[in-house]
Order: structure tokens, then sequence, then C-alpha cells
């Protein structure tokens, strides 16, 4: 498709636990529109009339992502920290076979012991921590992704939580950024990952007590991934096939018709 | 540790479903001591005293899988195909949590499918299949590979199932073999992947309508990649770890210490 | 930027040897344009105005690649088969600075032997080949890179040269095809490589001999390619950079300026 | 091969640029061996009889490099700062050859910008760095690859010249270890490679200005990798070969025989 040619926008859904907000005078202060509502800003902002963003929260039904929703998400973002117990099976079983089938899914900050996540990567995700006032710095490793456009190196986060290394995650696909903090500790803080027709980006910054989503630069972030992360086209999930010897000729030479 | 060392031999276990041999006559005759015992011969023909090899089985209490063997296998290999639903999620888990802490899985064949496999995998892990006595090569794309030492280029195996792509696998970490098939297909059949501390290889040749796990060239891939998949140390399972600043300077300024 | 935004089109050259279809009747009826005026047609057909294509070969000037031509490339395709040695190492590196400042390279076919393509990924680039009328089948390996957009799976090539593993290249950052021929070799057809800040794919399909470039699903391929390969942003070549302590911390608090 | 079996001992040649230890009284008092000497008594300390190591240096005739000593050797590491251009194309060919066809390369510090290490990466290996008494933290980031085995997470390294992103080099095969310093800078600091039928690993710490190549840690990792980059077996470097249609079938019906 050319970029000169219109296209539907991009539908994005943004999921927050959202609890520290109704709990915490000051994390609600800091984000009156709860953390997802500063997400979610940060896309349209940089996205604009490219894409259509909801939100969904943990309290509502189905915390928000009904069949009907995620049926019309092309990329969801997704960040919780208290109560991943929480999230029912049926949800992320929900979540997980619509990335397989090509939504993008954008894992936020301590998303990481997600159950959709760590279902997705098949190990324990689990990391080195600290909330001490650490300043983040954000390298870039892979200057010419999509990822990383548009944004200085290193990004600089002046308060913030640690989130250290040994991180247990697959190997990434693409390693895009990589954080160092002021108490020495690095992270991979920017990985992509393929998962059957979905693609899935971990990003490491953000949480309740610093203002990281009002940072332009990670606000920048989070919108290329969303972009990059779009499906181009409309997949089923992948299946175990039965094939025929010479299945793929069909008739007019090329192998052409459904892609499986 | 030098190669000249003695030390402690591989702690092996030959996982197998062990119906097919059950109930067909043409497979128990193919396979008396069952694929599993093939599989456990074949790694005790090219490794010798240096691995000490056991089956276990599906319909033993706990597959044969209790807690105590898992403990004490440094490498286990799978195969399964009729019964994967069977297989208690209680042995998964255990399993799962073992191999995060570095015990290597060798998964076989149809394996693809199993619980164990797919939950490490995070995808479908399906593909494409036929059973019409496809001619299978197998090439090597890594030829530095320990896994690949030893094996012609490409091994041929006359009559074998077709599986063929799109296997919905992540990207593995090291991409030792592709198959072809006379039918025309391909696949990744030889991937690597690590996860959490633990090694794993999948290896796509293997069924029970073929005498594959008598194939010497086959057996040899197995056996390789049982060295491979060994831990070279005891780990725990990663774990969320809290770090207060400057958590490694232990004293004797070398941070040294248990490795987390 | 928003791809509803217009942007100044894609500027790619398309670079032919043009040996064979000056030499061999039968190769200049089959491509009376050269085989650079079938690929620039394809590239256009599907790119439209988002892309000015235009052709330099080896018997002009510089072999057509000027320090103004390369410095107006954003995307340059390569195909050359019996005269590599005659391009000369001047023009080489001033391509290889290029691609390693952004320049996204698509190299063809037999150009894995050219000097371009060795320089840049330091091993011989050597493989199996023979000229037999092997039927080819273009498997897709990753459904949702954007270079196998649109395309069937598997691509079928009547007639082709066949390129077989042992293709000896650096692992792929992202192996999009495997090829398979009617001899039963296989080969990773379709390879992404990031260098500097250049996007680079290899794809085999492609020889003098057969009419693979009118083939519609190549076309498609290589259109897809050099959309991917497009810079997204001016990029200076990585260069040696002596940094002092602090250098970020640039006044405005965010390490802002300059992306080296 | 049985590790119970005896083999022959590795034979590792440590080549040293060794001007700054006859230039400088404070290098040489830091190193009375040289750097090389340093570098290969760590390796002799780990690895025993398990490897035969001798040294080059580059005022040596070829450079200590002969066709006989390259060829005798199985892992070569290398360290250069000074005098990159003074070693000659001829040398480089060599080592670059042999690498191809399987010899271990372990590239040290500054030898990132040798002409044998950016020939074999394709990139212009360049980086950040500043000589300014930083402390280096080591943090592994693949906890059962063997180069890792033994060394705690992080290593500390009191005082070490600074080596930062983006460092222009092709993605890693494998990523082993990524360094932080004190001034907030972080580089992928321990990387393997493949190319053709040689392992490759680059490993940052190390400098004539700083006693590392005494720090135990270092040493361990160091001899670690070449354990880790040690062929397998005896491989010509690869090569364009023209196959005949079943040319694998060759009597015996498994494709039995060389492998190319």
């Amino acid at each position: 498709m050319s970029s000169a040619t219109p296209r539907a926008p991009l539908r994005v859904t943004v999921w927050g636990e959202d609890l520290h907000e109704q709990r915490d005078a000051e994390v609600a202060k800091r984000y009156p529109q709860g953390m997802h509502g500063a997400i979610a800003e940060g896309i349209s902002e940089h996205l604009g009339e490219e894409a259509l963003v909801r939100t969904a929260t943990l309290r509502e039904p189905e915390h928000g992502l009904t069949e009907e929703v995620v049926a019309e998400t092309d990329v969801l973002t997704w960040w919780g920290q208290l109560a991943h117990r929480e999230v029912s099976d049926e949800v992320v079983k929900r979540v997980h076979r619509r990335v397989l089938a090509g939504m993008g899914l954008i894992v936020l900050h301590s998303g990481h012991l997600s159950k959709i996540f760590t279902r997705l990567m098949g190990t324990t995700c689990t990391l080195r921590w600290r909330s001490a006032e650490d300043r983040e710095l954000i390298w870039t490793t892979a200057p010419s992704h999509p990822i990383a456009a548009g944004v200085p190196h290193p990004i600089v986060i002046e308060r913030q939580e640690m989130y250290g290394e040994f991180f247990d995650i697959p190997t990434p696909d693409e390693l895009i950024f990589i954080s160092s903090f002021s108490g020495g500790e690095v992270c991979r803080s920017g990985c992509t990952f393929r998962r059957g027709h979905g693609k899935i980006f971990y990003f490491g910054p953000g949480d309740q007590d610093y203002p990281v989503y009002h940072h332009p630069h990670v606000r920048r972030v989070i919108a290329n991934a969303v972009r990059w992360a779009a499906p181009d086209a409309v997949h089923a999930r992948p299946r175990l096939i039965h094939s025929d010897t010479d299945w793929f000729l069909d008739g007019d030479g090329d192998g052409d018709g459904v892609r499986e």
C-alpha cells in the first residue's frame, strides 16, 4: 500500500490496571486520567488521525476486553502491576489467540509479569528491581529501526524505578534499546518479538511513582511501536494443516490463493 | 572444566508416550523396545559412559516424571503424539520449572504439539503435515555448531512424514537444519532455543511409521544435542529479586558471590 | 510521520550489469529493456508515485554510480554475475559507506558474489548451484514481515537456476523466505541484515536464463523490500566518538541534540 | 567425541601488538611479559594441558603469523590499538581465510578497529570511548552460555576505559554480556558471531592503562571463549560448488561422504 493511499485508521486499545490511580492520591495527581489516559494521549499526539485510540481497564466487565473489543483491536498496549492474577484466564486466552492471529501487542514496564506476556514468552520474565529514584538512560542499539525514530541517544529519564538483568526473556528478535541506571545496572529495555502473525514490543520505562508517561521521548517510542506493530493484513491464527501432495498446484500454475 | 578432567556422567531421561507401540503390531515390530528404547539406545551408542540414560513413559505413575526423577535429570528428551492432553498439568509445570532452572530439553518430531513445548514457545507450534512416504533431506545451515558435528550434508531419510512451513515457532536462537521433502515443502527442522537457564533443541525427524530412530545420522544428531543441552552448572530458576543500591559491592571488591 | 502526510518519493536506483543482455540474443529477447529495466518496471508497478526509479549499469562512467547519484539514492538494487571483478573498488567503497550511512540495499540472485555484498557480509557468500530448469518454491517463514506481504505461500517459479545450502552468509537478522528446488536442495533465499544505519535484503530468485523478473510475485517481493529498506531519516556513517563524562547532559535536561 | 576421550590439545595463538609495552614504562611495569603474555598466562591458568598456548607480535616477521603458524592454530586471540594499519593485508587475508575455514577468533578490546575484525563484520565497528577511570560492570545476559560459566554477575572492574554505544557491529548471534560504566554509558561487550566455519567472540574489557588482563574473571571469560571457539573438526573454507541433479545419491543411499 502506498503511503499516499488513505487507509483505515489503526484501532488501538490502551489497557490499564487502574488501581494505583484509584488508591493513591499522589498517583491520581500525577495521572489525572490514569496512566492509561496518559499513554493514550501520547499515542494520539503522535499518530493523530492515523489512529483511533480507546482505553480499557481491569474493573470493567471482562476487563473491557470483550470478544468484540479484542476483535476490533489492531494494536493493544498493556500496563499492569498489582493485580496480574486477577486478570481472567479467559481474557488472557482471548488476547493470546488474537496476538497469534496478528494483533500487535505493546507490553509496558511492570507488564513483564502479566499473564499475557509470560504466556507468550514461555519464561518467568522476572528481573531485578529497585525503586530508589535512579536515573535511567535509554541507549539505542538499532538506530535504523522505526521504533527508535526521532528520539535522542540516550533518552534521559531523571527519576525511575530500576529494572535490571538478568531479565529472563527469550532472546529478542531485535534489541532496540538498552537502559542503564545510576546504580550501575543495565536492562534490555526495548525488545521486539514475533509470535504467530503478531508483533510484540516490550518497553521497560514507566511507573506509577514517576511521571514517565508524560515524557515526550517515551511517548514517541510508544507511538512508534504502535505503528510498527500494526498488522499488514488480516490473518487467521496458525493451525495444523493436512496437505496432500501437490496441494499448491491450484490450477493457475502459481500456487496462488489463500495464504495459510 | 578441562575435558581431561573426569566428571559425573550426564543424567539423561528419554520420555516416550509408548502408545503406538502397545496398540499397533507394525510399530511394535519396528521398535521392539519402544521408540523411547531406540532413542535411548542411540544416545548410549554415541555418549557411552559419558551418559546415564533411563526411560520414562506416559502410563507410569506421574508419567515416570516424579519430582525425584526430574530433579535428577540433566537432559530430558520428549516424544509424544496421540495423548498430549493426557499429560498432567502438574508434571508439565514441574518440567517447565526444571527447564528454566537449567535442564536441557530435546523435543522430537510430534512433540511439537506437546504441552511442554507449546508452554515454552508461547505459540501454537502448528505446521503442515502429510504421511505419504516423502523422502526427507536434512541440510545443515550452521556447520560449525556442535549439534551438526559428524553428519553428512544432506542427511537422507528415505521415507518420512512431511512436516512443512509455516511452522509457528518463535525465531530460533540458532537454525541448525532445514529439511526439504520430495513433495516440495521445507521445514526449519533443527532449532535451538534458550529459555531461562535451559537449552532446548527441536528436531523434526522421527515417526512411529518409519524406522527413523534406527537411522545412524538421526541418532548422531540426537546424541550431539543431548551433550550440547547439558547444563554447565546448577542454577536456580530465575526469580524476581529486589536489590538495594550497591548490592553487588559485597566487601571483596569484585561483586562475587552467588550468581542470581 | 503519519501515513496521511505526503512525503518525498523514495529515490531508487536499479543497478544492472547489462552484459548478458548485450551478448546473448535470447536474454535480450527475454529482457528487451535489460534485466534492470524489468526490475525497475516491477518496482514502479507496485510503488507508483511513491518511488522515483532510475537505472545504472556497469558500462556507464563510474558504472553510473557517481558520488552524486549515490548521494541521491535512498535504496539501491544490485544485479551482477559475469563481471563482479570489473566493478571498481572506489565505487564499491562509495556504496559501502552510503549503506552504513543508511541507504537501503537489495541484492538480487547472483549479486551474492558481488564485491559490495561480500564486503558487507564478511564471508565468502558462496553456495551450491545448478542451472537445470529446477522448479523453485519460495516458502514464507516470517508471515508478519512487510517484505512477505501479499504473496502466496509458496510462490512457485516453474523454471529456475538452483541455489542451495550451504550458503555462507552470517545468520540473517530475519529469515523471510526459504526456497526448495525440485532437485531437493534448499536455500535461505530471503534474508535481511542491518549494517550500520542501512537495511539490506538478499533475494535469491532471478537469472538471465529465466523470465523471473517478469513474475508478478517476485516483483511484489522486490517492491516490498524497497519500501522496507528505505531509510527513515538522514544519518551520518557511524564513526569513532570521544565523549567526556556527562556529555549527554546538554543543558535542557533531556540529552537531546544530534543522534550520533 | 566423549569428554572422557583424550584428545589433542587446542593450539592457541595469542597475538599482541606489543607497542605500548615497548614505549611506555608504566605499561611495561604493569605487563612485564606484555599484554599478550598476561593473556596467554590467563588461558593456560584455566585450560592447563587442554591448550598449547604461544604468542606472536607485530614486529616479528609476518607479524609472527606465517602460513605455518596460522595453519597450526585452532584459536587466535587478537589485541591491537596503535598500529592496525601496519598489519599487512596479506596476513589479514590469511587469517580471514583461516577463520572462514573454522579457526576460532577472540577479538579483545581495541581490536574492534583491527583490519581482521572490520573485514569479518562488514561495518565500521566504531563506538564511543573515554579513558577516565570509569568503573565497568559486566552483566551476563546469557547465563546458560559456556562463555559465561563461573563468573559473577556482575563482574566488577574498578578502573577501565569506557566503550559505549552505538557500537556499529552486526547484530551478534548471541549477546553474552552488556557492560555499564560509571559515566552511564552501556556497551554490548560480549558478543558471538559465526562466519563461515569459524566462531568469533568479541570481548570489550582490557586496556594498556589498566591491569585488566590480570583480573581473574576477565581471564576466566577469555579462557571460556577459547574453549568455545575451538573447531570441532577440520573444514575447508566454503566455496562455490556446482552440483548436478542427485549429486547426493552417492551409491550407499545415505548421501554420505564429504561435508561440503
